[in-house]
């Protein structure tokens, strides 16, 4: 596990997280979070489909999204936050089943940017399937003292 | 405009976007169709939101995605539909105020892959910004007859 | 044309390109300065060519990162440079012709991070080409005094 | 190791490698070929350099599309070939040293697009540092018989 700069890092994402106001409309929650590491996972339903009822492409880029932003934010000291810069996302399979998983990571913890990556897995009872990969980058910002 | 292969593809997509549970979800429409340009919009709200309560950068993607991947239906003959294979986007700027609009077009509208882009604009007002950029490739796909 | 912050700007971008031991190796000029907006050609050669004689993705991505680099740099401060983050290149057509020109702009001129694109056009003759495509980030570094 | 669908997948690579000028022209070649991973090095020279000696990012794009291409030919059936598509990649850190090693890999082997990554790493006497990773989509063409 890597050393975070936050002693109190998970308590800065899951304030964060809370106030993503799409990530509780897809009904995505956090279940595992490690300086460096985060996991988000949302059911698939039909009002996140597309007209298949597949996951739709954007409920994994909003998972992958957010759980790599948040994986970077895991590792940044306190009163910073994180941007999204770019990311590219590869589907790499209809993602079908029950649930998305998303597990995010840092590639490179650089001072000016972060290299992040996201891997989503559909998970249909005890199969699980690869079906997106996401390469992006991440941008700290120090908050202004109020 | 360009020459549409299917006479009826405003109805190919209408029907299409119909079945997608994630833009109802959304609150997304379709606000103009012609072929290879299709405009999308959702309103910025805080379900839709992330922390600070702009526009989420998944709200982006999704409408980007969906706008470009119907630009690329509505040049294909009858009987196909179109997959994501993989999409980069940039977010420019912060996505506040009142709706996210997302006007896809088709760069390249190849047999076998179609180069796509969006780009996606915050209204505010009479105020319009630029947010974000998507570069990406659709897989035309026939489907199979029943 | 956008005001340069830099009113020997296109003397810092020919001396840094004249620097570039892989333009001089591909046979790569400058072909046009002005500021956010960097031209660069080269010829199509069996030297520079994949396995049938057309150029290689790796021709165009290099003088695509080039001019697109440069495009940012010609908008700095004296004293600066611009570190490539990331790009994306979309192959659209054979690079088959006489020589390859790689247009380089500036999409958003950020102070942290600049959004680059570059268009690659092969010419042959009189008749000329869209090849590719690119979009990415640049980091702006102000260098330390010696 | 993954199973070759063309027993004489080396003699395919090798083939169409020494055809490509560009890798000559910048000094590569092949250090390591199994179905699937495809690893290329070449030197890093003043002829490959950018601005302060580095291996320019147009060098280490060069290899890794290569190397990634050539992974993804050598699971085809004999008498097809690969195009790029599309590719990004990330600049990690400095590429200093003496030479660069692509080691070229694919992530989805699909019958109508592949897709593939490279990492690049830059060894510097017995120092070995990963200075880029490449993400991108390489298409399956069958030749035509002649």
């Amino acid at each position: 596990m890597t050393q975070p700069k936050n002693p109190d890092f998970a308590t800065a994402v899951r304030e964060s997280f809370a106030r993503q106001g799409l990530m509780t409309h897809l009904g995505a929650e956090i279940v595992s979070l490690v300086p460096g590491a985060v996991t988000i996972a949302a059911p698939i339903r039909p009002e996140t489909g597309q007209q298949h009822g597949y996951a739709h492409a954007g409920l994994s880029f909003s998972l992958g999204d957010t759980a790599a932003g948040y994986s970077a934010l895991s590792l940044l000291p306190p009163g910073h936050e994180v941007l999204t810069s770019e990311i590219k996302i590869h589907l790499l399979a209809p993602a079908r089943g029950e649930r998305l998983v998303a597990e995010g990571g840092v590639i490179r913890p650089g001072r000016r940017l972060m290299i992040v990556r996201a891997e989503i897995y559909a998970e249909d009872g005890a199969d699980r399937a690869h079906v997106a990969t996401l390469l992006g980058t991440m941008v700290p910002m120090a908050l202004e003292p109020r």
